[in-house]
């Protein structure tokens, strides 16, 4: 009994160097990171474990794309050399998603025992500086790494009970016969494009006339043409106020607009999970763009750091910036230095085709006309994607005009995704054409292309 | 009529700076490079303006490749998400690599024209170093670039007249029932991933039991795995003696082997376009291997270069290589300089799945421990290759332990030939781990998984 009592005041006292609270990309890969440096470290995770990207963000997304993709590459080629495209068996899809995220809380788990990083599940709440409360258990850390992510935003209307959201998208049994997103992000985007493969009714609704407005709009516009003809609804300027449940299904109404769908998904943004941490406590501010953090990555209390989607930084909330951000931070927690340097940011909407943008963007070189070129430039009748029947291809590549360097690309087509690497790649290493031309690249792949994207 | 003399009288003896022999990617790129630095320049052709590549080569090729692809990325995932896998339709795919290669031959010749490079159509001979016969014409120049190519090799054997080459195989109007290959090179490899596809009964045949001998042996066998569980049949250590037509098919015959079979493509390699060019009138040696050249692309003739396939040098004969030639060889005609010095060349065999490598080979990294380290890695079960339910996905990544970069990759998997040219990439720019993980690349892509290779 008193070995247990002993155990148990021991255990309200637990002290680490760092705790981390999330476990998700950000947060695992800070607990890593900092336990192989020798530290001692807890992580919190409330949900699941992996976080959203594993198991309700981009890895299950792109699964159930990838029926897309092999269906839509069927159809381009049809007349041009395939009889007949593959159907998406919706059921069989999910149980291949679930195939790899069902693993993956069970999964992370064991890998964080297996690094003998400590675990405790619950909602993490800040009492003080030296209290953390997760559920019963109270710890304190001399460090704390705040990596809770984001959440859908659930838009404020009347009926606003009737969304669903992108994770019960990822996870639906059945795909009704209309679906209908609010919201023309790229998560909206990515979306409708699956649905719409599955032979929904889709419709993309947007308050304005400019969604996905961090992309070229230019490049957007081709973009939505391309998915209009094959079948989704673009709904611009509408203001979706409320949502009723009828006899025939859900109604959305707006201004002079009416629509009845099976299932609605708020798809207008995330927000961060920063609002029952307890914040307030220990003096760390937040908004709607996540928590204040500095050039370090920490926030107003000096112990407290920020990473990943919850943290308000200057870049796109993606995997790879946790990533990164988590290995600058196990850095500066170990052997502090210098201030967080982002490289270039590709980012990139995972529709049919593809949409991706990375470094200085066409509209804003266009500005600078002394010290930039823009390449604008219709691939279409390119080889590259002329042989697999592509509807389009777009590129808009930005070159700076006194080093030659590519600084920044905007590609629409069905590889965007895997150009826009190299072009990460080519501007982080300040490739010029005749350092390019120096190499030998494999031919014909999308790759033997980029000496004429210069 | 005496300015008609006089004007036959000049044509006999037209004199340019430099006369290039061959209109395929290494002649063209020769021709427009050396026109762009001012030098008169005449090109010569025998057959189709634009080469092996875009007409009978790896253009074409990889736009039949496009169908194999589509109707592979359907039956991967059956069950998995997609009911159905589109047919390949011959004809119609016939019609979309014409709908490319038709417009090859003119609109090869109608850029050159439009550079004011002046072409010649026409089997060039060399009678003397100051003149070169092309049909009734004769020309000269201060220097010659050969860049003729390589054709289809035929294999001496009784009955090699029922042999047809790649060139047959790539314009083919219908697919016959069975097709074999003789010689198990890449060409024979992608041209049975093709014709298999079609539903066509495929066989490979090879004298001995290493095919693709440039390969690393174990992801050859990983490879031929796969194309026999995809119905393709190997006959390895078959030394084929004889072709003869019989009331039902040509039937091919070796020691305690029979086999009876529509078409017959010899696959077993390709030979120098050198024999008819008279270079024994100029002194220009060359063998099976090519014309000799020094590391200038010097032949034994100073005066007289060889670029591209038709020339004997220590890299694989491929299109980039022949472009890389070309931009060196331009330098070395304008502004004389330093000897050739190659990058590193990424080779490929477009099959199904694609197999690719590019650098120090596992096998000889071996030989080496104290410099080298190989990862061996099986890839298949990775979020990349599950998503599209991949059947198999290999690696062997070299890295130099003492500086930590990545010196060579062999890869096998479905996107081996994206993956060969971000390893080109890496080796070429001495990109290290820490290097690599200072970028941010778009995720989840192949390129994301570039950091768990190293």
């Amino acid at each position: 009994m008193v070995a247990n009592e002993f155990k148990e005041e021991f255990r309200m006292a637990e002290q680490y160097d760092v705790v981390v609270i999330g476990g998700g990309p950000a947060g695992n890969a800070m607990a890593s990171g900092l336990k192989a440096q020798g530290k001692t470290v807890l992580i919190v995770e409330a949900d699941l474990w992996g976080g959203t990207c594993p198991n309700r963000g981009c890895d299950p997304k792109k699964i159930l794309l990838s029926a897309v993709e092999a269906r839509q590459a069927a159809q381009h080629l049809q007349g041009q050399g395939l009889i007949g495209a593959p159907k998406i068996d919706w059921p069989a899809l999910m149980a291949h998603k679930r195939g790899y995220t069902d693993g993956i809380n069970d999964g992370t788990l064991n890998g964080l025992k297996g690094q003998d990083i400590a675990t405790l599940h619950g909602q993490a709440h800040f009492q003080s500086d030296n209290q953390l409360a997760v559920g019963d258990r109270v710890v304190s850390a001399t460090d704390y790494v705040i990596a809770t992510g984001q959440r859908p935003a659930i838009l404020p209307i009347t009926g606003h009970e009737y969304f669903k959201t992108s994770t019960d998208f990822l996870d639906l049994d059945q795909m009704p016969k209309r679906v209908t997103f609010v919201g023309g992000g790229y998560v909206g985007f990515e979306l409708a494009t699956i649905a719409n493969a599955t032979g929904a009714d889709v419709h993309v609704i947007h308050h304005n006339d400019r969604p996905l407005k961090a992309f070229d709009a230019d490049l957007v516009k081709d973009l939505m043409a391309a998915m209009t003809a094959d079948g989704i609804t673009f709904d611009l300027n509408t203001d979706v106020q409320a949502i009723t449940k009828t006899a025939t299904g859900l109604q959305l109404t707006a201004d002079n607009f009416e629509l009845t769908t099976d299932l609605v998904i708020s798809s207008a943004g995330r927000i961060p999970n920063a609002d029952q941490l307890g914040l307030a406590n220990v003096g760390v501010t937040f908004d709607r763009h996540g928590i204040q953090v500095n050039d370090h990555l920490q926030t107003a209390n000096p112990h407290i750091y920020a990473i990943g989607d919850v943290s308000d930084t200057p870049v796109p909330k993606l995997t790879p910036v946790a990533g990164f951000e988590a290995r600058y931070l196990v850095g500066e927690l170990t052997h502090p230095g210098a201030a967080m340097k982002y490289p270039v940011v590709p980012t990139q909407v995972f529709a049919a085709p593809k949409l991706a943008q990375v470094g200085i963007s066409a509209a804003a070189a266009t500005e600078h006309p002394d010290e930039y070129r823009v390449n604008t430039l219709d691939m279409t009748k390119w080889f590259t994607y002329y042989r697999f029947g592509a509807q389009q291809a777009q590129a808009k590549v930005v070159v700076a005009k006194a080093s030659g360097q590519v600084v920044g690309a905007t590609l629409l087509s069905d590889v965007a995704d895997e150009m826009i690497n190299y072009f990460t790649l080519l501007i982080e290493k300040h490739v010029t054409l005749p350092d390019l031309q120096r190499l030998v690249l494999a031919y014909p792949t999308p790759a033997s292309d980029l000496q004429y994207l210069y």
